[in-house]
């Protein structure tokens, strides 16, 4: 569990999107940002107070967050000095870089002196078991995606952000780095060896109360030619009562295949459907989920229309409509 | 490349099934094993000269082999000085444990101070790239399962002689431990991080000639709850032409998991065909190898002609029948 708040650390980055993971954050747990720290030239602004490592110490922060990508996911040296000041100032340092903290001597010994805690959350950090596929107690909704970077995270944030308004008993399970920091735990699931996907998000989504719900954040696509084996894993894992599928209408090819086609939407749901009987025979579809971030309004509500019409389930954009339909279809 | 000869070292192990790795090895390459090596209450025999380590050195011995599995995966702290023997009589070792043994002090430094390669083949010594997808010169054929351990690593091996045999460009790709002692080289695939299952079998069998042919050895199953993504990200990383689907016949449920029942044939190959088409649309089904050691050669028989009959594919048991029928219908 990573503690909060959060001094989120922007270095200088040369964009916006380059500040994704740590906007995400901002996004779904402005609670727990205490302000923002950027270095001269960054181009990335969160909205957040300018605090300094320091007066962040002061005003109680817990946790330096590096939620930034570069080219390559590395860490640029000039931002050790940051990272080692801000373990000196008490904190702990949390990276969703690929590289690990520890593996930087200065971020070790410093860590080390002062008994901070590094949390590289490409990492996982613990073993797991093999999946087993046994039935488990409460319920659990997985997203599942056409492709990679379609919404499933929003999607499943939106759902546990609606269901407890509504007193439900509901936890978004994470899945990838920016859900981790969000929601200070979970598992990058991409990063598990691979005889232990489904194992390491049995782990995540345990039994739980028979009016509990597990909303799992899923990842890539079964259409994805990279990262389908990690999409089938979790499905199994996942065990899920019920299927939300992603899709952003805009995309003319697979995320980072430009040969590869994106399937259609009947075709990835009951290809999902089909995958996921093998843990859970009596899995449904509970609705869509469109990113419609690149269309206006107009176009946004017809494509949302004619899916509706064409899958005969609730269609939703997380964003622009939010989930209430989803839900209010699970009663 | 792991070197040969073998010396082949059982320890102490209790029965011969302990040794089932190192049996394939003798099997499929006997004349790279120089002899086997005992330890005193050792139960298994692969009927291969008895060889000291002093022998075994002066024989020409390239590689310790410890193809021996115990609980747990670990190395019996009595086997380390056979091992560290071996390294100073100038061998390498392979393993395929789980313990890596270079984190085996006494090891590590023994190789260190000789010079001594240390293979531990369930753990990848290289990173990979995430698969592309992108269709590749030569040809494939992948052996997929209703199953984990009904017959791929056979059945593959057995058409890679075969097709050999007759004159065609065929190479084994291992993606297990056993194969991988067996041909020298490869990837235990299972061992890969999540995010590069497919991209470590496109890096196994790469782009060749276009008569070549590449017989990739699957593993686990697309319908093995704990498996299924390391079987799917291996179906699309093979990119296969043809599927040779392998099935025991008297298993009355998945392996390791009494509550998961086994697919049909018919259902399994076609899901699998499914699957492979994101990679390969012209996949078609060879044929089915069935693991027939359980019945007696009428009840073999039987089997063999009613899946025959029922799938309209000719189907052999590698090890009763060989696979001559499966590579006389490639032409």
């Amino acid at each position: 569990m990573i503690e909060t708040p959060y001094l989120l650390f922007l270095g200088d980055v040369p964009d916006q999107l380059a500040a994704k993971t740590a906007q995400g954050v901002v996004h779904w747990r402005p609670e727990a940002c205490a302000g923002q720290l950027r270095l001269p030239g960054c181009k990335a602004d969160l909205g957040l107070p300018e605090l300094s490592i320091d007066a962040g110490a002061k005003a109680g922060v817990r946790t330096f967050l590096v939620g930034v990508a570069n080219a390559g996911g590395v860490l640029p040296p000039h931002w050790v000095a940051n990272i080692v000041e801000a373990i000196e100032a008490g904190m702990d340092v949390a990276s969703g870089l690929h590289v690990r903290l520890g593996d930087v001597p200065e971020i070790a010994d410093a860590a080390r002196r002062k008994g901070a805690r590094l949390h590289d959350v490409r990492h996982p950090t613990r073993t797991f078991a093999t999946g087993k596929g046994t039935k488990r107690a409460g319920k659990r909704i997985l997203a599942v995606g056409t492709d990679c970077s379609c919404g499933k995270m929003y999607t499943t944030l939106a759902l546990e952000r609606e269901m407890r308004e509504r007193g439900m008993q509901a936890d978004f399970r994470a899945t990838g780095q920016t859900g981790i920091l969000i929601t200070g735990e979970g598992v990058s699931i991409d990063a598990v060896v691979a005889d232990f996907i489904s194992g390491a998000v049995e782990w995540l989504c345990p039994a739980n109360d028979p009016d509990h719900w597990d909303l799992v954040e899923g990842q890539g696509s079964l259409f994805h030619p990279s990262f389908a084996g990690v999409s089938l894993g979790l499905l199994h894992g996942a065990q899920p009562d019920l299927l939300v599928l992603c899709h952003e209408p805009t995309r003319t090819h697979m995320r980072g295949l430009p040969h590869q086609k994106l399937p259609g939407l009947k075709e990835c749901l009951e290809r999902n459907l089909e995958a996921a009987r093998l843990t859970n025979p009596d899995v449904q579809a509970l609705g869509v989920s469109i990113n419609t971030a690149a269309l206006n309004e107009a176009a946004a509500r017809d494509y949302m229309a004619e899916v509706e019409q064409q899958l005969g389930l609730p269609t939703v954009d997380a964003f622009r409509t939010g989930v209430a339909r989803l839900v209010d279809a699970l009663s």
